[in-house]
């Protein structure tokens, strides 16, 4: 129940403000079309015997960007792949059709334009998907508003459909795009960074879909989603949202070399990967069956859980049981 | 040819700007699938029998309204709407699936997003529309960027199609909403204003989407588009765009009783009618023989002009020609 106060939205936060949105005005209803909700990493509906995928995010300077940090090129191909990524979570998708919004200051110089439309057409190439349309229009931040959308011609996978005993992938490593932010916000840009280090912030500033990875493990993943907003976040999102629970064995969660020598003690590490979000990696359930076979296809899945009907997440280290506790990014 | 300037954007305008984008990076390729393209009120593919067509629009506060000027439910209804319309501009399609993305000041109100939302709601409602989605960030200005998608299940009307000797008819009355904003501009919102200023003020904050019409007129349009640009940009649309021209009869242009009795010159009342924009009306042509079985079925058709090949839109009023020099709106 919202209590209708005139209190500012800094004060009821981001959730707050999402969860007065979903109880008073979502308004979906017994649409047979539906095939993924509000819920998902896109929505998805039935057209024929296709489904249509949407999925739209909404990028501002300051916010979710820093002008200084990142370059326009690779500002436009993360717009790009980050909006790939949700396409991917919902399995054997193809990304057709992109609309690009664009809010610019009319200070903002041509070839800043013009090098932010190379990124995001060099990203829409790669992928064969179409720039079908948008708009521009003045904003003192920079704004990006993409909208992405995907044909898929077989089943949907979900979040919601893992089962007991299924065992929780991932791929690649987790980390180190947070810990590339992180050396951002300590050092800027222009400070020397070693190899090591510059492979953490790349990895931050040219994310990249796991789009085939993602057909190949449709075939046989039960629920899938991807970790943009970090490990912690998905895993919750596969178990507890939907009433089941986890074990995660965090000796298992897959860590970069260069993270390892940028950031030594396991703890930075742990905590990068479980918070600091922006991997944009996919995170799936597959019975422990399909499970090896898929390790076949894919070699750097690996497995670092197991699902269970706890309805809570327990996280393991050595053994022991570890109380974690959500510290992530919060808009307001 | 785009020289490679360090130019800001103010110097190119926004013509500049999309003909930079539209040279250098839009990739649409000769996808089958793709019924209407980046130039029409909508982007339109085939999926099975369907065509799902798709539009974007972005307002942002203190470009396309300011926040004292119109109540918060009303710019959500308004962010609804105009989407419509861009979807009713295609014929007969059925509005299905919104995506609303917010940038919001974390100073904002509890209860300016609870009335903005009312708003979107409402609307939605009112078509049958699914609040599939969105995103929330944080802004200093408002964004509202609205993704709309809708489904059409007969042949989509584009703007290209017109005839030689198609007569261009209209809905409704034009340039209230255009004459609305000037009267915010001149005296702000608390001036006591009459009730054909009310009303012309209330067209520009509460427009409406002609979408029954829109599904009745493409029975027999050769094209269709829609006037949120003001007719001038319309009838240029949908003859001179094509290689086509026009004759306008001027004496024609449906005017409404409120804008006569708050703008008592023909000059005036014809100037909101051609550049007042925003009155999100359609604008459409059909063979001589279907007009007046159209103007049967909704009688607030009016026809204003004649399709020819001339390549030139001409202007006559009281059979004289007038040379119309365009004034319209500029985003930098």
């Amino acid at each position: 129940m919202v209590v209708m106060k005139n209190e500012s939205i800094s004060k009821i936060g981001e959730f707050g403000l999402i969860s007065i949105i979903k109880n008073k005005f979502i308004n979906v209803n017994n649409d047979k079309y539906i095939t993924a909700n509000i819920g998902d990493d896109s929505f998805c509906f039935k057209s024929g015997k296709d489904n249509i995928c949407i999925t739209k995010d909404m990028l501002v300077e300051e916010v979710h960007f820093k002008k200084e940090w990142i370059k326009p090129h690779e500002l436009g191909q993360k717009s790009i792949e980050v909006n790939v990524c949700d396409i991917a979570a919902m399995g054997n998708v193809i990304p057709k059709y992109v609309f690009i919004g664009l809010g610019l200051s009319p200070k903002t110089s041509e070839v800043f334009v013009n090098n932010l439309y190379k990124g995001f057409r060099n990203a829409c190439d790669e992928y064969g998907i179409t720039i079908a349309g948008g708009d521009i229009v003045k904003s003192d931040k920079i704004v990006i508003s993409i909208t992405l959308v995907g044909i898929g011609r077989q089943k949907i996978i979900k979040r919601s459909d893992a089962n007991e005993g299924d065992l929780i992938g991932v791929t690649n490593t987790f980390g180190d795009a947070g810990a590339g932010i992180d050396l951002l916000y300590k050092h800027g840009i222009k400070y020397k960074y070693n190899k090591a280090e510059h492979y953490l912030i790349s990895k931050q500033n040219n994310p990249k879909a796991r789009l085939k990875e993602a057909w190949k493990i449709s075939k046989y993943s039960t629920s899938l989603t991807d970790a943009s907003d970090g490990l912690y976040v998905s895993v919750n999102l596969l178990a507890k949202h939907f009433k089941k629970g986890a074990e995660i064995n965090m000796n298992k969660i897959p860590i970069s070399s260069n993270l390892k020598k940028v950031f030594k003690k396991d703890k930075e590490q742990l905590n990068f990967a479980l918070f600091g979000a922006e991997d944009y990696e996919l995170v799936f359930t597959v019975s422990n069956l399909k499970a090896k076979l898929l390790k076949k296809m894919i070699s750097e899945i690996s497995y670092i859980g197991i699902i269970n009907s706890s309805n809570e997440v327990r996280y393991f280290y050595n053994g022991k049981e570890q109380k974690i506790k959500y510290s992530g990014y919060r808009h307001f």
